[in-house]
């Protein structure tokens, strides 16, 4: 038939149809469910809908010659080119017609559903869908031959224009509705939110005339820090990124401190969420002006936190999570207007908070289960993040587990004796030589070693003050490596025969890594017996609530293993593998996450399917507390030597030479200490 | 089969079925969908479940004896009943257990959808069926061994012992819920709201352990007053009225001044929402008070109001309804947050606001719609609610119109020489005798005509001010009725020769009604020739929209006549026909409808069904604007004379012997106006 329709062929979608001379690529596009982005809705204003007319791509599709086969550049086209510039060989497709057979070219970034790639360290990638959207809109003027309201007229608007229905919005789009219609000369942008607790589409903000800006921002609200993340709605690229030190380290330093300090002071609670929310705001006000924004164009706020965290920044006495049974006031997913949370962004914003998993399990977690995805997993992912407590999720596709181990604070350098937060002037890697016994480290701040000549002038304005959370691992490992400590940990007193680092205390020994000259105010770092311990007792705790979970799966092995958070992000793998840390893996499969828990935020903000799905995730999590687990008691007897008393570690050594086991006399009280916890 | 399980058949709803020996009662009403209320579900509290066994009815059914066949009146009953009282013969159904072949007669009283009567006029009854539900529930405590948070464990338990899901919640609820789950020892009342935007259920409200108080309230906000009816959301009866004056009115008497004032004063809506929403509160507290109850028990407000009211109360800027096109913010129906209106109830209390109608229709108006139903009616019926505006409604079952006429606050008794307000002082009623012109009339405050005895001393106290907006209408009909005014509403100044009442002035007459003593210091009243023509005008404004849209509609009479509202309450309907304010119809079929407004938000507060009704009728009413009709100021005109100058009136003319026609000179200049004016 030569007098069909002419034939349109999409690519990369590769779809295909006929379609009478004079349609509009856009439309055209629309009624082959060819993914095409619009804000304008077809108008020629937001550029969104920009495609190239498939050069080259003819003959490949039988099609003889592209000249005659869309209408010509356009008015309309040379003015958005004029004003907002577009690139050689683009077109608006809303304003390009079909006038022969014809291939199109839809860009990535034209793409309704763009892909972001979710991080540099893996493929998986996320899709554009937010939950909240701007629609340009024309709306009927009123007409007194047909009496109706404004609002009645904006969603017939968005109804026909967009095929939006079930709509309802708040109160003050009602207030606001007639100057804004007015003043934009019945041309109104809003946005759409899709998911408010009920159902429906919610209008949550208005702007006279067109406006294409729409942002969210992701909060990792953690103990010690607060990190945000602005990111543009549209494409999901993040606009502006800020962190502040979470202002409640006033009220106590670690989570139960803070706990504390409001079942001390009633009306605590107020004041450590009003402190929260305070930061949220300078933070949420911080990102929105690296990115030259209004605080107003934000329209969506997602959050993640521990639970002590989480409650307090929702509002909530946390009381409960001080004490057994560590009840959660609630562990669902939270979505409620941002406003309510104390939150000056675009009065119409919503927040939704990931759910939490369990007592100390919390919304941080469900954002590293978003972001590391061990829910599609085929072999068993470990996925930990370390903090005053480890949070631990095992499993796969088939089975997801979770608990929290009660670590302490050793790995973020408390309680170590010259331990400090990571900071300039701390110790963060270190290597001891098995003979010499002579560390040589690195000091955040530096780039050297401290066995590289310049060093002590490239450290001279912070010197070196103590020892960070990964120096400690990599210092307490080395020392195994290099045979100061036997696999109990137990420091060999024997050596300080033939090194001066070997140092008596009292009945134990310290290993000595930097003494200053006698003129210096620079304190000696050393390690102690103590510390080493404090070491163990962590890992073990951490090693036994990975076990329990894994008892509970029936494996003795996992896939691979992704470490979150700070403190994964700075630990050397392999020293957390010698230290018995986290179980034997292939080296390569342990990674860090990073801040897993935070682009898991970043990830619920841009797709609103993954909120569906984390909270499906959550809902199907066994939930395991070690306090109860007769089993993890055994576990951490077991774990607190190193690498582990019973548990093979063949990918370690394989990769590592680990020293053949030595007996250790034990010296003093200490020793005997040390046996009776064994027997424990 | 003798040993078939017992059967138990309830009444009245002759419902049946057989159930195990040891079936609670209730049990087996839900199984057999018995309408049986419970607040506490089965747990001995409410005492809402009261059944009788039916004595006498057994021979009936078939079942030859009772004794035996229920559980012995048990403990926990006798525990009910001291505590609370149990009417003899009644048994709670939750404890009453089935042990044979058994009659269960559930009293009115005991039903879930209880009927509550209107109004006493009518006999439509109404269901209660409220938006917000009490339950009970009992928590599971929290469980280490099977972690879930407070929350989850309420949601579980409303849905297992009320087969509520869909739930969401305030994010108040949750920073409230630990605290009151650990008071109530794990037992909470919950209100459940079901009309939340977007659908769903809705958890707005808990209390620790049993509570059994849910309110609602119902208010009118007319531009003079404001009415407000407490009602009792399980039993749908009224527990307190009251009504203040609307605090508007410093701002301006009628609507239109106070839109001028908003026009006229940058943020004086703001002003104006201030002032209503603190009289709403003031309302609240007070017919709480009455009913000594806790405005923390006002779980639901409905309200109405005019167009402007509406808007105002919203927090709309209520100027674009000063001007042509008159285009409402929104006429669909508001479900918001109470707490959003500034209201002080529970702070979890939703508001509903019906809908309006159009720019001059208000959702008083849609009030009237629910309170009277037209569209359920199967001859036509006119309701009409007089005002500043007259909003009028016309049709039935197949077909409704609504418009608003202007008719001017003459019927109020503003621009009326001797008007004033319905207040002490104020003629309300008159009578003229045809022969010798002399008046007779009651004021109100006092019961007693003014030839009866006594009458200046029962009066004494405020004298006689005027003439209000019902005795306006009676004085110029019976003006009429006496021959001093012809059809044609000019006053006959050849009766000053035979009647001193009538007062030569300029070039017109008055009729004199009462004259003071020189001593006093009370005004004259008459009636002006341009009082007549001002309620002419007013009358011919309701008349032509009226006639409008019988147009419309294409007939030439109506069924039943209703008048809403103050002025329709007091005004004798057949005084209106023979003015004809409204058209011809039986006098037995003209009724007043009392503040059918007011009346039509308490039926949406007590039933969500009707919610769902007034919506879907409010978007089929056919929406007239009568400043766009050109028949409209033909019908105007024509609707100058009394009763009406074509339109036949035999069922007025059945009842009421009416004047001959009579020819009037015209007196002087008025009367050529009057001419010029009728020509149009």
């Amino acid at each position: 038939m030569t007098d069909a329709n002419p034939l349109i062929v999409f690519t990369p979608s590769g779809k295909r149809g006929r379609f009478p001379v004079g349609t509009p690529v856009l439309q055209a596009a629309r009624a082959l469910g060819v993914d095409i982005d619009s804000v304008c809705g077809g108008r020629a204003i937001c550029g969104r809908c920009q495609v190239t007319v498939g050069e080259g791509e003819f003959a490949k599709h039988g099609i003889a010659s592209r000249a005659a086969h869309v209408s010509a550049f356009s008015d309309v086209e040379r003015r958005y080119d004029r004003i907002k510039g577009l690139a050689a060989g683009r077109r608006l497709s809303c304003q390009t017609r079909i006038t022969g057979d014809l291939v199109i070219d839809v860009p990535p970034e034209s793409q309704v559903h763009k892909q972001v790639v979710r991080k540099e360290a893996d493929t998986r990638a996320i899709e554009v869908d937010p939950a909240t959207r701007l629609c340009f809109i024309e709306v009927e003027e009123p007409d007194m031959h047909k009496p109706s309201s404004d609002l009645e007229r904006v969603y017939k608007a968005l109804k026909e224009q967009w095929g939006i229905d079930n709509l309802s919005c708040d109160l003050a789009i009602v207030t606001n509705l007639q100057k804004t219609l007015r003043k934009g000369a019945w041309k109104i942008t809003a946005a759409v939110f899709s998911r408010a607790p009920g159902g429906g589409n919610r209008l949550v903000a208005i702007w006279p005339g067109f406006h294409d800006r729409a942002f969210g921002v992701a909060i990792d609200v953690g103990s010690t820090t607060i990190a945000a993340h602005l990111t543009d709605l549209s494409t999901g690229q993040v606009a502006a990124s800020a962190g502040v030190m979470n202002p409640q380290i006033r009220f106590g330093e670690d989570l139960m401190s803070r706990v504390s300090y409001v079942m001390m002071n009633p009306g605590g609670e107020r004041e450590m969420t009003d402190a929260i929310r305070q930061a949220l705001n300078t933070l949420a006000a911080e990102v929105a002006r690296q990115a030259g924004i209004d605080t107003a164009d934000i329209l969506e706020v997602v959050l993640v936190g521990n639970p002590v965290m989480h409650h307090l920044f929702l509002g909530i006495d946390p009381t409960e999570l001080g004490g057994a049974p560590f009840a959660l006031a609630t562990g669902l997913a939270v979505t409620c207007p941002a406003r309510e949370l104390g939150l000056t962004l675009n009065p119409g914003a919503w927040a939704y908070v990931l759910p939490c998993i369990a007592g100390h399990v919390g919304a941080d977690t469900a954002g590293v289960v978003l972001s590391e995805a061990p829910h599609e997993q085929d072999e068993i992912m470990l996925a930990v993040d370390v903090g005053t407590n480890a949070e631990i999720v095992l499993g796969s596709r088939a089975r997801l587990l979770a608990c929290s181990s009660p670590t302490g604070p050793a790995f973020e350098g408390a309680q170590i004796s010259s331990g400090q937060r990571a900071a300039p002037g701390a110790i963060e890697r270190i290597r001891i030589d098995p003979v010499t016994l002579e560390p040589r480290y690195k000091v955040i701040g530096s780039d050297k070693w401290s066995d590289e000549d310049g060093f002590e002038e490239a450290i001279a304005n912070t010197g070196v003050t103590g020892i960070c959370g990964s120096g400690i691992i990599e210092a307490v490992a080395e020392m195994y490596l290099a045979g100061i400590i036997n696999q109990d940990g137990l420091i060999d007193g024997s050596l300080a025969a033939s090194s001066p680092r070997i140092e008596a205390a009292n009945r134990t020994f310290n290993y000595v890594i930097r003494s200053p000259g006698s003129g210096g105010n620079e304190p000696v770092i050393r390690i102690t017996q103590n510390d080493v311990r404090a070491i163990q007792l962590a890992k073990a705790a951490l090693y036994a609530g990975i076990r329990l979970l894994m008892d509970k799966l029936g494996i003795n092995q996992v896939g691979k293993i992704r470490l979150a958070g700070a403190f994964g992000s700075h630990i050397d793998v392999k020293y957390a593998m010698i230290l018995g840390l986290i179980p034997d893996c292939e080296l390569s499969k342990v990674q860090s996450a990073g801040n897993a828990a935070g682009t898991g935020a970043r990830i619920a903000l841009v797709n609103v399917k993954a909120r569906d799905e984390i909270e499906a995730v959550v809902r199907r999590i066994e939930k395991i507390e070690t306090a109860v687990e007769p089993m993890f008691q055994q576990h951490f007897v077991e774990a607190m030597a190193i690498p582990h008393k019973t548990a093979p570690f063949p990918h370690l050594a394989a990769a590592v030479t680990l020293p053949a086991p030595k007996d250790v006399a034990p010296a003093g009280q200490d020793g005997g200490e040390r046996r009776r916890r064994r027997r424990g």
